[in-house]
């Protein structure tokens, strides 16, 4: 079965937005086994959306298209695949009284240029949006007139906006998938997380003694990120679950805790879920990460009842005061040292009655180094109830990678402690 | 001139990683005027990949493709792409001392794995990558084979690696285009970016009063993101840059000052050169948003000298003892409230001596709602000299949604007393 995947967007083409509904439908169909062989972005135009429509539908037993389906004017993609195939529009009266219905609840009077979003193809499936107003459309091309009569395709539109198409493929598509397409084969993928090597030296370790499972149909990938090196396994066919695991198995053993989770699992869930399961407290203190050690570890649901404070202390000032980091200190050796690190975990755990704090102060950049203490100098500290450690590293990246790559050695310091 | 983009890796096609190359170089290339018409993503596989290849030549005058470049067994491009060209392969002296001489730096020996990426099609230019071991490649496909043997093709082959591509982009992929496809029409696109109203509102609002520069030439896109609406305006040709003016002028008329930037300035960075230029400073105190307003804020370079201290106080505990929220307003109110945003606003802004603090308290869910407040709750407050205001705003979105439109919603009350 071959599927695709188009998304329309001239922000996409002028490289204004990130193209997340890519990586989100690719990870959700290929989790159901449905993987995607080729993925299309073009601009907001008709002829530009229908080219790729048919060219998709040339190849492929579904094509997905998300966007275009909205009430502006660059929403174009139902008049352009209803050109394409051959079918009139016809205004829905369930869909209007939808629209009716959600303007009616937030009190505001439903514009004119709604109405738009009420048109339906005809013949086509409208998979209801609960969450906004215009539906998803899906409809099956039988005779498939691009591609071969015999072989009828599914063309499914889905709405642009995050919160409303992800929704709508979890409550419509996906049920519609698996009563059209069935699948007969059994297709696993997992991923193992990996840090402190890089990407080569991972598959030196492990390449070799994979060969086993590699020779017997498992496929292998891997994708250095900052601060992470991941592995991918996965294989298709009624013994691809025996074959992932021993492959995990042979990974795990090769690489030991350097692997730090399965299955896409983020550093900081694991370090809330150790934590959590060891009903144990942490408090963060930040000066050079500046607020994303928190915020990853916030954004972790549970989260609330393990961090029980955080401070952003970029000022010395501010590391004085709220942390009760000496004077002395700072003066002797800087506010990007290893004893002001030691002093500000452990006056986050002092004043946070917490198990655990961790504390990170460095030289983010693009200014503020110095010949001893270049662009990308940290200083990372661990405090607990046996004592406090700290770690030197040289992150001599661009800001934001500094910050990924700092956060990340600062929690899997933790998670190796917890281990 | 038609230029295709193809970014390579199973990772993509798999949902396991966000295409950020498909975004930077989109951006990179329009601003450029070399605007992208088409992205296409395919998995590692030679065949998938050389495909694409032709298919994108028989379209185009330029051909970027990402990725595949490296050691690992499943970087197939290079070998991809010189079948389909018909090209043989050399090992490159000066790229293998490059490799060498990055090893001998690093102290480390330089694995056997790593010469693969020192072979370069016949013909080829190098492109040298500063920054890690495999170059970038640039053919001249001329004739071209696939199109019209008049109209030859350049076809640039980047690594895969964000912090490689990008530098090498820069210095090497820019002065390249500029020699060889010189641009005769200037190409302007501008993005306002607005806050405070939906999308169908700004369109109703600014549509037809820009029917007139609309009608010489200028396209419109609008894209909604959480917590903002941008307008993007784009022309080509000789008086571009006036009718994008023009269009300026009309939507900040019209729409004053929803509009909070230009040119894709995020909104923390409004919010840092604004108080730069006022020589002001900031304190924030986070509760639901968790550390989020202060992580965007320190990812602005310069944010040192303006946000002087920031909480992430989660617990009644860390609320009490770090910012000073008096026992019987949590006890009268509850955390959510808007008393005790007040007290954190007012505390963080007493206890950092700042000119202005802002706090967040809220339920981002998915639990801890309640019927008197529900999860999407939120209240949030800013002290100045001029004391404290507090606004409560519902935000029943997913966690990530939520903690992204209430930082949006706390960093634009600063920006309007700013403005």
């Amino acid at each position: 079965m071959v599927v695709e995947l188009i998304n329309t967007g001239s922000e996409l083409m002028l490289g204004r937005v990130l193209n997340s509904h890519q990586q989100w439908l690719c990870r959700q169909l290929a989790d159901r086994g449905y993987v995607v062989s080729r993925q299309v972005a073009v601009a907001d135009s008709a002829p530009e959306i229908a080219q790729a429509v048919r060219e998709a539908l040339s190849r492929a037993d579904l094509v997905i298209a998300t966007g275009g389906l909205g009430p502006t004017s660059d929403d174009l993609t139902r008049d352009a695949i209803a050109g394409l195939l051959g079918k009139k529009l016809y205004e829905d009266a369930a869909v209007i009284a939808h629209i009716r219905n959600l303007f009616a609840q937030r009190r505001r009077p439903m514009l004119e240029s709604m109405r738009v979003q009420a048109l339906v193809p005809e013949g086509a499936l409208v998979l209801g949006n609960s969450h906004g107003t215009a539906p998803g459309l899906a409809v099956e091309i039988r005779p498939n007139p691009f591609r071969n009569a015999d072989r009828p395709a599914w063309l499914i539109m889905l709405p642009g906006p995050t919160r409303e198409l992800r929704p709508l493929f979890a409550e419509s598509v996906v049920p519609l998938l698996q009563r059209v397409f069935p699948l007969e084969n059994t297709f696993v993928c997992r991923t193992l997380r990996t840090i402190g090597m890089g990407e080569s030296m991972v598959e030196e370790k492990i390449a070799k003694p994979l060969g086993s499972i590699l020779s017997r149909g498992v496929q292998i990938g891997y994708c250095a990120a900052p601060g992470r090196v991941d592995i991918r396994l996965s294989a298709a066919g009624t013994n691809a679950d025996q074959l992932i695991a021993e492959g995990e198995g042979i990974i795990r053993t090769l690489l030991g805790n350097a692997v730090f989770s399965v299955g896409d699992e983020e550093l900081e869930a694991v370090v809330i879920r150790l934590l959590t399961e060891r009903k144990q407290t942490l408090a963060v203190a930040e000066s050079c990460t500046g607020g994303y050690v928190a915020h990853r570890l916030t954004n972790v649901s549970g989260a609330s009842a393990v961090l029980r404070a955080g401070w952003v202390t970029y000022s010395n000032e501010a590391k004085q005061q709220s942390l009760g980091v000496q004077t002395a200190t700072l003066a002797q050796y800087g506010a990007v040292s290893e004893p002001v690190a030691r002093e500000m975990a452990e006056g986050a755990r002092r004043i946070g009655q917490t198990d655990f704090a961790i504390a990170t102060t460095g030289i983010a950049g693009p200014t503020g180094g110095t010949p001893e203490k270049p662009v990308g100098t940290v200083f990372i500290a661990l405090a607990s109830s046996q004592g406090t450690q700290a770690w030197k590293f040289f992150n001599a990246w661009d800001r934001t990678t500094f910050k990924e790559v700092t956060t990340q050695q600062a929690l899997n310091q933790l998670r190796l402690l917890l281990g």
